[in-house]
C-alpha cells in the first residue's frame, strides 16, 4: 500500500493518544490531588462520547457536503444525510477517524478552564450538544467546503481556528457563567504533581506530529496525487516548523518567567510547549523556518503574559484554557497574515512577502467567525445547562474533593498498603470504595 | 519500501508498548504502594524471557508449519525445526517479532491475577513453561495451520482465543491454585496510584491499534497482494471497530457503575477501555460499524458485572484478569458467531447475517479449545511448582510488602528528600538500599 | 509517497519522544522528589536549545561536507556554509530533523551524571558550547565524511561514538569537575520514584526502534535505492538485534544483582533496558542474532558491574551516565570488531568470522577519538564554566532543594488539596508559588 496510508494510520493513532491518556495527564497534575480523576476523567469521557456522536452524525454535519455536494457553501451541513456514516466507504474511514480524534480532543480541551467543580453528568450533557452546535459547524465553515470557506479561505492546516480559538473562547465563557472554584486566587490552588503535567506535555508534542504532520498529508488526499518529492518537501517544512516554534516558545516562555517572577519553572516548560504547538497549528503549512521561529516566539511571550490576567479579571479559567488556547491559536492564526509564504504548502504570500492585506483579512474574519459564533452558542448552551440540571457540585464536595464526590475514589493510596492497610493514611477519608477494588465482598 | 511494511515496523514497536510499560502501569497502579515494583516487574521480566524463548523454539512451535509444511493440521509443531530462528530470513524477522510481542504481552497479562504475593524466581519459571505447553500451541492450532484451523476455522484476527481467552482462564487458573492474598475481602485493597492506571489504559489503547490493525495488515501479506485500496478497506474497518467498540465499552462500564453503585470511577473508564478493546480483538475484522457497537457495549456491561463476582466465589483473581480478559475475551469471540458479516475483510456471515450457525459453532469450538487445553495444562503447571520450587513469599513479607522482600526497593521517597534524607519518612522501612542509588560504597 | 519516507518520519517523532519526555522521566524517577523537576527541566531545555542551534550551525558543522563537498575529509566542517539552513531543500529536512533529535538526546544524556546540583543557567550555557566543540565534530568525523571516517571506517549505526561514548566521557568529566553532591555516599540518596524511571525505560525503549531501525532506513536512503525486500532484510536483522539485546541485557543484570547483592530491583531491570539498547546502538546493523544475544549479555553484565565502581572511586556520577554509556557504548562498539558478519547490513567479517583485526583496530580508534576529543574539549568547557559563572547551587539551596532554588516549584502536592490548603503537608515550604498556578492575584 501506498506511504500515505500508513502514516495515516499512524498519525490517526498518535492524535488518539493526545487526549487520551496525554492531554488528561497534562491536566490532570495541575489540578489539586483531590480532583486529578475528575480531571482525566473529562478528557477520556469526552473522548467516547465524541466519538459516537461523530460516527452518528458529526462527519456528516462537518464534511456531509463534500460527500454529497449538497451543503458547499451552507452555514450548517446536515447531519442527517450520512447519518450513522451511512454511504461512508470503508476506505475512507481512517480519514473519518482522523477528524473524528480532532473533534474529540477539542472538546476536551475546554475542560481545564472548568476544573475541580462540574458535575460528570453535566458535562456529559454538554459534550454532545457542544459538538453539535459549535464544532461540526465550525469545522463545515473552514475546512468542510461550507459557508465561511466559499467567500474567505483562510489557511488552518491543522487546528487554530476550529480547535483551539474554538476551545478557548468555550473554555472562557464556561468559566465566567460557571464561576469560580472556591478560594479562587485566595487560597493557593498549586499542580498538585508536575511530573504528570511534564509527561502530558511530551506526549502532546510527540503526537501533534500526528496532528500537523497528518493534516498536511491529509489535505494532500491520496498517493496518486503527489509523488514522495512532493509529500517530503510539504511534511518536511511541517515538520520542521511544529520542531522549531514549540522550541522557540518554550524557551520564551520561560524567559518570560524569568524576567517577570524571577524563576523559570517546569510548569511554564510544559505551557511553553504547548503554546508554541497552539500557535503552529494552523502556521505549519504556511512558514518556512523563519516564520515559525516568530510565530514560537511570540506566542510563548504572549500566553506567558496571558495566563498572569486571569487573576486580575477574576476569571477562574483554571488550567488557563484561554490564556494559552485562545490566545496562542490567534497568534498562529493571525500572524499567518504577516508571514505566509508562497513557497510553503499553502502557496498564499502574507503582508510581510508582498501579498498585501487580503491573507491577513480571511485570517481575521476566520478568527473572528469563530469567536462569535461559538462564544454565542456556547453562552447560550451553557446557560441552559445552568438553569435546568446545574453544573456545580456541592460546596461540601468541593471542599472535600470532586473525585471522592463524583467518582467515589481517591486518585493515591501510597502509604496504607505499609502498614497493611488505610485506616491513618491521609487519604483514607475517601475510602468509601464503592466498587473500586477490594472490599465489596 | 512499500507502505505495508513500514506499518508493520511501527505496529511492531507499538504492541512491544503494551507490555513495556503499558500494562505494566495499568497493573502498577492497581496494586498496593508497597507492591507496586514487583507487579511491574511481572510484566518486563516477561517480555523478556518470552523473546529469548520465541526466538529459541517459539516460532518454530507455533509457526513451523507454514515455513516447513510438516506440522499443517498436527496438534503440535516441532519446537525444534527451526530453532534459534534457523532458515528464517531476516526479511521475515520483523513477522516474527510481531509475533514475538503477542506473546509476551499475553503470559504477562496472566500477572494480574496473582498480584502481590508470587517469589519473582517462580514467576520467571512459569513464563517459559506456560509459553511453551500453552501459548505456542493454541496460536499454531488457530494462527499457525494447526490441528483445529484444519477442521474448523474460527474467526481470530488479533488474539481472542489465543491471547485474552487463553490467559484469562490460565489467570484463573493460578489465582485458585495459588491463593488469595492475606486479608484478601477483609481489609481494603485499593488501587494506590490511580493515575498509573489511567496513563497505563490510554497507552495501551494507542498500543492496540498496533496489535489489530497490525494484526489485519500482517494477514494480508506482503504489499503485493493487495493494492492501496484493498488495505485502506480492510484497515478503515478494523480501526473504526477498535474505536468504537472501546468507546461503547468505556460508557457501558461507567453507566454500570453508576446504576449499580451510584457512582462511574475512573477504574471503570480504564477497565471498560481494555474490556472494550480485548473484546474487539478477535473480532475487529469479522464485523461492521453496528457490530463493534454491540460487542463493545455487551463486553463493558458483561465485563462490569463479572469482576464482581470474584468476591462471591472468593476467588481473588487480584486485577481481574478474568472478569476483563475471559470474560471480554469470550464476549468477542462468541459474539462474532452472530455479528459476523460477509462484507467485512473476514467474509464470513453469521447468525444474524444469514449464515446459520456454521460460525457460531467455530467460534464456540476455538473458544472451548482454548479453555480446555489452557485450562489443564495451567493447572498442571501450577501444581507442579507449588510442590516443588513453591509460588508464595512469606505472609511477614506479604504484609511487609512484596517490593521490599523481593527486590529490596520500594516505589516512592517522595518526602525523605526534603529533610535531607529520609529517616522519618513512611517508607524509611524500606530503605535497606541493597543496590539502589546511595549508600552502598 | 515511498514506505521508506513514511517510516521515517514516524522514527524522527520517536527519536524526539525519547528526549521528551522518556528521558527525563528516566532520569526524573532516580533523583530525590527535591530535584525531579530540575533534572527533568534539563532534558526538556537541552532538547529546545539544541534544536535552535542544530538548524542555526549544527547540521551545516556536522554534515555540511555531504551537501557542499568542501568539507570531507577535514577534521571539523564549516558551520556557516549551510547557517540556518541556507541551501538545504525542504525535501531533506526530515533528514535534518532526524539527526537533531540524535544531537539533542546526547547533550541531554549528560545531566544525568550532574544532578542535583547545577544551575539551570550554566546548563543553558553548557549545551550549545558543547554541542558545537564536540558533538558536530564527533558525528562529522564519524557520520558525516570527516577526517576519522575518511581514513578509518568504523560501524556506528545509530550513535555508539557519536551519542553513548560521546555522552558518558562528558558525563564523566563534568561529575569530576563539578564536584560531588553534598552528603555523596554518607546519606542515602535514594530514587524517588521508581515508577517514573520505570516508565521512562520502557518509553525509551519503545522510541529506540526510532533511533535504530530509522539509522539503518536512513542511511539506505531514498526508496528508489533498495527495493522492500532489501529493506526487509536489513531492518529485519536490526529489529531484532535491538530487541534480543535489550532483554539479554535486562536479565544479565538482574542476574548480576542477584549474585552481588541478592536481589534482583526494578532499577536494574530499567538500567539493564538502557545498557542493552545502549550496546547495540552501534552493533544493531552489524551483527547477526547471536551476535546481539552476546553483546547484550555482556553489555548487562558489564554495566551493573560498572555502576558500583563509582562508590569506590568516589565520582559522583550520580545517575549513571559513565557506568551505563560510556560502558555500554564501548561494549558495542568494540564487540562490533569481533562479532561483526559480512552477512548483516554493514557487510564487514570481524575477527568471529574470520575478518581478523581490522575492524577492531577501526572500532577502537573511532572510540578512542571520541573519548579523546571529548574529553579534552569537555574538560575545557567545564572549566571555563567553574571559573567564571559558576556551575554550582548554594551550599542551602542544594539541601533545601534544587526544585524550589532553582524554579521555584516542588513537583508534589499530594496532600494539601485534601484539607482545603496546602498549610500543613511537608512540601508546603516550597510553597512560594511565584508563578505557579493559584494565588498571585
Amino acid at each position: 500500500m501506498d506511504g500515505y496510508y500508513a502514516f495515516m494510520l499512524v498519525a490517526t493513532a498518535l492524535v488518539l493518544m493526545m487526549t487520551v491518556p496525554a492531554l488528561a495527564l497534562f491536566y490532570g497534575g495541575m489540578t489539586r490531588s483531590k480532583s486529578v480523576l475528575n480531571m482525566m476523567m473529562m478528557s477520556y469521557v469526552a473522548f467516547a462520547v465524541a466519538a459516537i456522536v461523530f460516527v452518528l452524525w458529526g462527519w456528516s454535519e462537518g464534511w456531509g457536503g463534500d460527500g454529497v455536494g449538497n451543503s458547499n457553501g451552507k452555514l450548517i451541513a446536515d447531519p442527517f444525510t450520512m447519518f450513522g456514516l451511512d454511504g461512508v466507504s470503508w476506505g475512507s474511514y481512517v480519514g473519518v477517524l482522523f477528524q473524528l480524534t480532532f473533534a474529540a480532543i477539542t472538546v476536551a480541551l475546554i475542560s481545564g478552564a472548568i476544573a475541580d467543580r462540574v458535575k460528570l453528568s453535566s458535562w456529559i450533557v454538554f459534550v454532545p450538544i457542544w459538538l453539535t452546535l459549535c464544532y461540526f459547524p465550525v469545522a463545515h465553515n473552514v475546512w468542510g467546503g461550507g459557508w465561511l470557506s466559499s467567500h474567505w479561505v483562510a489557511q488552518d492546516y491543522a487546528g487554530g481556528t476550529v480547535v483551539h480559538i474554538n476551545a478557548g473562547i468555550a473554555g472562557g465563557v464556561l468559566a465566567l457563567i460557571i464561576g469560580r472554584r472556591l478560594g479562587f486566587a485566595k487560597e493557593p490552588m498549586r499542580p498538585h504533581n508536575l511530573t504528570l503535567t511534564m509527561i502530558g506535555a511530551g506526549l502532546l508534542w510527540f503526537g501533534w506530529y500526528g496532528f500537523n504532520v497528518g493534516s498536511i498529508v491529509f489535505v494532500a488526499g491520496d498517493g496518486a496525487e503527489k509523488d514522495t518529492a512532493q509529500f517530503m518537501t510539504e511534511t518536511g517544512v511541517t515538520f520542521m516548523n511544529t520542531t522549531i516554534a514549540t522550541c522557540t516558545a518554550m524557551l520564551a516562555w520561560l524567559l518570560m518567567e524569568r524576567i517577570l517572577h524571577g524563576k523559570a519553572t517546569s510548569l511554564g516548560a510544559a505551557s511553553g510547549i504547548v503554546a508554541g504547538l497552539v500557535a503552529i497549528t494552523p502556521s505549519c503549512g504556511a512558514v518556512s523556518l523563519v516564520g515559525a521561529i516568530v510565530i514560537g516566539a511570540v506566542a510563548g511571550a504572549a500566553c506567558a503574559a496571558a495566563v498572569g490576567l486571569k487573576f486580575r479579571f477574576g476569571l477562574d479559567d483554571s488550567l488557563d484554557v484561554v490564556g494559552v488556547h485562545l490566545v496562542g491559536g490567534l497568534v498562529g492564526t493571525l500572524l499567518i497574515g504577516f508571514l505566509s509564504t508562497a513557497s510553503a504548502p499553502g502557496g498564499i504570500n502574507g503582508l510581510f512577502y508582498g501579498g498585501g492585506f487580503t491573507s491577513l483579512g480571511h485570517q481575521t474574519i476566520a478568527a473572528l467567525f469563530t469567536i462569535v459564533w461559538t462564544g454565542v452558542l456556547t453562552t447560550v448552551i451553557a446557560l441552559l445547562i445552568k438553569v435546568t440540571i446545574g453544573w456545580r457540585v456541592t460546596e461540601e464536595a468541593e471542599v472535600e474533593g470532586i473525585d471522592s464526590d463524583q467518582h467515589g475514589e481517591s486518585a493515591y493510596d501510597l502509604h496504607g498498603g505499609l502498614s497493611g492497610g488505610s485506616s491513618s493514611s491521609p487519604t483514607s477519608v475517601l475510602a468509601k470504595s464503592t466498587v473500586t477494588e477490594g472490599v465489596n465482598a
